[in-house]
């Protein structure tokens, strides 16, 4: 039987971890699939760092052309990252007819459409479970097997540095997000430069690819609203556990016929959602088909092993389709890149949903009254008040549950009681998801 | 481009939720695979029966030969259910060329070598998501994108009948089997004859599935040791929460190389298991691979529409694969039936694990040392013991938490314990799930 040749590009934390499985287990994945699977060759500019994995020498070469123009290598596995030389090399493999495997959300959430379109013309496959949830199979899920259900609402947990830094935050509400943030750094859970975790930019990459898949739309990352976790502060993770919620970074999926919410914020979850128990580095996704009902997607999002797993699973559905001899037969992996072009991502100015607002009061005679003047002057009807014992000159914290309310009106609320006198700055928001609190 | 067109063999509940399904969600199906799905033909012996979706009646026929003889028909969805004329009809449908989906797991368990390897000789495909916690895409989730690991533990929630009578006790465990199992059969979750959810074979039949595809080999059912939920008393289900676990009826499968441990029967879980709050008629999958470390899959493990959207995931990449051509050219969708001849299920005799054990004894001196004295000489240690004070008639339970301890020496001590004259009856066992519990 045919053997299928695989070349990798990218040698890194994921590169040394598909090359370990392709080791370690090579006779349980060659029993399940019936063919042998060759690594033939591994570019990186270094290739002198140990990585802890005994390698044959001659493999490694820091020349990418020597796999690109190699007309025995069947599948090229994209591990570099980044946009390039990761998209150069990407098209090339393409246009010289090879399969592609790779784990690069930031690219194709930024060039997918370029990169599946040049795939489909090219009658080659593209395959990128590894890039959303790290060793979950949820892209893989949402093609196949839930393929019949039209998704309601997707809430999903995907960035696992985040979500350390908000484990951490829940379980001691009063350590600052920073003295957390350098916590993480020091155990490698986030970068010395963190910014695309916690601002939001990598889950909103890993949004629109999911938003692929469950939508049918190609979004842009600029047209997403994305808040990330940095502005978060101990006080109000103390108050959501007076409220019995957790704060978590989500990505939000909520589907509205034509329109659809996509977004990426902080979000207030009842401690009993099964989402809410997501912790410490893994990564959650829950979904609501119309068919299948409430699903939920645990596991680790990160890390050699686990996201290396994802990148195996790749290789081998695309090897499996190579023996099959039905390689790009079909839209990339069986999926046309857009096929609801008449659905667009709603305005965020638009979208409705439950609100916690914390308002820094002077302590004063009427303060009350005008804020909630104010609220319902916007239709914004609150669900509960907790005012908190004084803290710092003069201004006592007030916080608001809402009933639903409109974004746009919970922004201009929140202008003009931010402009009141006996208020310091612009009160903070925290989205809620609490189907409970209508 | 070709149409792929579907003969429905068994309209009843999940046959009418793939028939929904199929109107209802057309356009989003056919958007996303690019190519048309034709209903063709309907086959029951009940052709007169409302099923709350209007049909074109002359899709409808009596006569099953009607779709295995009609040579347009590519695909055959048996959804009778049970050995005959279930099995016939498959292995006529094979015979004939035609790729199989079934929602069949007693057929499958019991006869999945003889059908699947008549479908590897006809080339064809046959598909079984649906036989395995219903909505939830476990199987295709083992098959492929957790192809990489090996699976060191899954422990799995897969019988919504067994988990809702469960829960229920869990939840008020004053509350007597028989008397949550009839709420449970008022409610429609449990059959008049529940015998084959509650004995626990229904989930050996799908443990007999899952094992395929984690361990390459092909269980008989009668080699797993089962143990239904009949025999669970309230009194065992309030200690376990004393001890804050929750009682779940698991299928466990413990891999030790050569020998798998494979067995299904109630098993007490933390209350902090990600499991234990997999609650009500939902499933859950928990499994631990080398590779990709711990991961959990939940959802609705039965039901008219969740078990008919794994069905239409089937068709999907059943009609995939025929339009790619690649039908049948690997083994059984992608999977030999047995690649791992050499592993055999371990003897229950054999596992080691932890146990809670209930000992009926009377309230006289010397009767604690004369049951600790009969464990210490099966070298049983005890990891905990809790003496509540007396119920009846001078009996009162003991109850032991143990350490790891081997079955056979608990058999052994139990069978000893319960010939002592101060003890009534053979000791109530449980086994325990408890990684902290050495």
């Amino acid at each position: 039987m045919k053997e299928v040749s695989i070349g990798l590009i990218g040698f890194g934390t994921v590169g040394a971890g598909v090359v370990k499985i392709l080791q370690e287990n090579r006779d349980v994945i060659e029993a399940r699939i019936g063919f042998p699977l060759t690594l033939r060759r591994i570019a990186d500019l270094d290739i002198s760092s140990d990585r802890g994995i005994s390698i044959d020498r001659s493999l490694l070469t820091t020349d990418s052309n020597e796999i690109l123009e190699d007309p025995l290598i069947d599948i090229v596995v994209e591990l570099i990252g980044g946009y390039e030389p990761a998209k150069t090399i990407i098209l090339k493999a393409i246009d010289r007819g090879k399969q592609v495997v790779t784990a690069n959300k930031a690219l194709l959430a930024d060039c997918g459409a370029e990169i599946l379109g040049r795939a489909k013309r090219s009658g080659v496959d593209v395959a990128f479970e590894a890039s959303v949830a790290g060793g979950i199979p949820i892209l893989r899920s949402l093609r196949e097997g839930l393929l019949a259900n039209r998704f309601e609402k997707v809430l999903a947990i995907l960035n696992g540095t985040c979500n350390f830094i908000l484990t951490a935050m829940n379980e001691n509400p009063g350590i600052p997000f920073q003295e957390t943030l350098r916590e993480a750094q020091s155990l490698g859970y986030a970068e010395a430069d963190p910014s695309l975790d916690i601002d939001g930019t990598d889950t909103a990459h890993k949004l629109v690819l999911v938003l692929g898949l469950t939508h049918g739309i190609r979004a842009w990352t600029k047209d997403i609203y994305v808040e990330g976790i940095r502005a978060i502060d101990s006080f109000d993770v103390f108050m959501a556990r007076e409220f019995s919620y957790k704060l978590k970074l989500l990505a939000v999926i909520i589907d509205h016929g034509k329109q659809v919410e996509a977004r990426v914020h902080p979000t207030m979850l009842p401690e009993n959602h099964l989402l809410a128990n997501v912790d410490g580095v893994f990564n959650g996704i829950f979904l609501r088909g119309d068919m299948v009902g409430d699903q939920l997607f645990y596991g680790r999002g990160a890390g050699m092993e686990p996201t290396a797993s994802a990148v195996v699973g790749d290789i081998v559905e695309t090897a499996r389709n190579i023996i099959r001899g039905g390689t790009g037969s079909l839209p990339p992996l069986g999926y046309p890149e857009i096929w609801n072009s008449d659905v667009s991502i709603m305005n965020m100015e638009q979208i409705v949903t439950n609100y916690y607002l914390r308002v820094q009061a002077l302590d004063q005679p009427g303060v009350l009254s005008k804020i909630a003047g104010i609220m319902a002057e916007h239709c914004i009807s609150i669900h509960s008040v907790v005012q908190k014992k004084r803290r710092i000159s003069g201004a006592v914290p007030v916080v608001f549950l809402t009933h639903l309310a409109r974004e746009a009106d919970i922004q201009e609320a929140c202008r003009k009681i931010g402009a009141l006198d006996v208020v310091e700055d612009r009160p903070t928001i925290v989205r809620i998801e609490d189907e409970t609190l209508a």
